[in-house]
């Protein structure tokens, strides 16, 4: 018999008939294989909790974390109870009974081990373990919670600890996509996928996965399968590229509107300006992605544009104005309205010819760039946020992704 | 400093605004002394978590008990956090963390150790433990809980295992009262209660303080205080009797609409049936209170009248009757429209007449006694429901306890 982990989001606990629906997926399942079945709150509750926070305005990290991780007890209670009435040997778990051991970053906790023997005894008397996702303890005894979409990192992580045959994500869809198809009927589910190629899937912007629970998944070599709690259709692989007998040129587009965009205007061109400005984003924490710093028309002064997230865009601008006097630059702009759009593929390595396809696409649709990266295996462009959905669309078409 | 346990329960805690009520009272009293407050989860949550395990139809002991104390961890932390930030050094704790280690009791475990070390150990470092009630964690690991109003308990115990001075319960009312001002609104407050008598009260139907925490109280001699978390006012203190300077012949009047007569006719007048009938019921948990057997008429057989509460009478008449054969009984009859009613005072031992009046009191207002009971500090008899309100009052008055 195989262990297998299967991990259930909350919109698939979101109700009473919900969980039962995971049982049945799980009593099917555990004719087959053991089982760890990782489990989120029902869908709105963390929100709820959140709420609660706010309303007290806490930032106190032992006590939030506490209040976060108070509704994986209800659905792992459930799901077990529900198991145990039509005859599975389950066992419900916290994260702090195995003990999912975490460090001390509240509210975003890595893992830093996991107890396998005491897992190993738990299946040694049981044939499914159903344990709470998205939490830990830490080495003071306290609760800890590992930020939003913890629950697939949870899961990860304790398949890597047991070496599990596989991680099953179950969510509302039937896998990862060619790209959203909200914006396009034609998009097609993914197969198989490259760890590297979901690893940009996510930081771009398909929310299917939790970006650190690939990157887990990766380092341990871990397959992953991205698959419906509804439809039972087989879902989309992930796994090592060795794995992958043809590689796509481009496997999808993803992109994110989660970007703003910071204009600095006349600062001076001289060398350790940029170490300087990005030296005091970084000692904030705040994630910059794309820069471009253009060419300086006078040979004095030069502007920089570079992306953050959404929600560090106020705290960046703050940062900034707060030092001008060390920047001494001569304005600062900043633009919400902008969208990163990427196009991904592990094939794209040994295949010229990708971004030409990608630029050629935009221009013909009057689609101006504003900025571009690339790694290997991606190319991202900011542009204009209203063109998203038009930029999207045709790159899908341009790259010949729909289904056929 | 002294260290005092404080209390608030699920209404008291039942909203953000009435968490920072608490969260005043609590600084108040953190000026004086090192505390312990012991929370309920919001009122209505713990209803929540009960329909959830009856739509799963779930008599899982593990998993119960695990959803049924998910509450607490959300007002343990509101409240922590709201103390915190009015610098308080306040730290929050569930029952597994002190731990509360109790038996395997899942619904309503007994405390068997606290870690009084540990508990000592926080209070070096902070000036309030805030400390879930209702839970505690069993020598397998798992979550039990105490039983509904298992948090005064909680209370009790940790407050007796560190020897504190006092015990706070805080509640809705401004404590106990010598009957339910709610049929007689002239009811009043009682300042101090020996514990006999809160125990006799709340075992005969005064609902303000859980049985088990009164007995726990009174086995560590542990001065408990029932007081209003709204008026402020000082409440009832329930102490040894040895620190009664003044002992109420009669200190209140108690009913109880729990409760079930069950009449068994025709039952064999022999040696050993009594001790049969009532060891089956003994046999499966049901608990008899009052017990009337008829002197037999045709010195062949007797009738037996005895009650059980409601909740269990349909229990105790399978027994009965799937034991005819043994019991030889011609015919068994229950009826659920009785009520009990109680006088309870200490001062009742040292002198004569209270029954007497008591007696008088229900015939001058043609109420019949279908049963009676006694113990040295109450007398409880058995009457028709319907004629509650009146028994209570016209006795409350008899005994002249109303506010003069």
């Amino acid at each position: 018999m195989n262990l297998i982990v299967m991990k259930f989001g909350g919109t698939s606990v979101g109700s009473i008939d919900k969980i039962k629906n995971v049982a049945d997926i799980v009593i099917k399942e555990a004719k087959l294989n053991k089982l760890i079945v990782v489990l989120s709150a029902m869908s709105g509750v963390t929100n709820e909790m959140q709420k609660y926070i706010d309303d007290v305005s806490s930032d106190e990290k032992i006590e939030n974390d506490l209040i976060l991780t108070s509704g994986e007890s209800v659905t792992v209670g459930l799901l077990s109870a529900i198991l145990k009435k039509r005859d599975i040997k389950s066992i419900p778990l916290l994260g702090w009974q195995i003990p999912i051991v975490t460090d001390n970053n509240y509210q975003k906790a890595k893992i830093l081990n996991i107890d396998k023997e005491r897992i190993n005894e738990f299946l040694k008397n049981f044939d499914v373990i159903v344990l709470a996702g998205f939490q830990g303890i830490n080495q003071e005894g306290h609760i800890t919670s590992l930020g939003r979409g913890g629950s697939d990192t949870t899961a990860v992580a304790i398949a890597s600890a047991v070496d599990a045959k596989r991680c099953d994500i179950y969510t509302d869809v039937d896998g990862v996509y060619t790209t959203d198809p909200n914006i396009v009927p034609e998009a097609k589910q993914i197969p198989k996928l490259a760890f590297e190629e979901m690893l940009e899937m996510s930081s771009t912007g398909a929310k299917v996965l939790h970006t650190r629970s690939v990157e887990l998944a990766m380092k341990n070599n871990l397959v992953l399968q991205v698959i419906s709690s509804i439809s039972k259709k087989p879902g989309t692989l992930i796994l090592d590229d060795k794995k992958l007998i043809e590689k796509e040129i481009v496997s999808g587009v993803s992109y994110s509107k989660n970007e703003s965009k910071i204009t600095i205007s006349g600062i001076p061109d001289r060398p350790g300006i940029s170490a300087l400005l990005f030296g005091l984003l970084a000692d904030q924490n705040i994630n910059v992605d794309m820069i471009v710093q253009n060419i300086s028309q006078d040979g004095i002064t030069a502007n920089i544009t570079f992306t953050v997230p959404n929600d560090e865009v106020n705290l960046a601008n703050n940062v900034l104005k707060t030092n001008i006097n060390k920047l001494d630059f001569s304005s600062i702009k900043t633009d919400k309205k902008v969208s990163k759009i990427s196009v991904i593929g592990m094939g794209m390595m040994s295949q010229s010819g990708v971004a030409k396809k990608m630029f050629k696409t935009l221009a013909d649709n009057s689609i101006n760039i504003l900025a571009i990266s690339t790694s290997e295996i991606k190319i991202s462009v900011l542009i204009d946020e209203k063109y998203t959905n038009i930029a999207v669309k045709s790159l899908h078409e341009a790259y010949n992704l729909k289904v056929k």
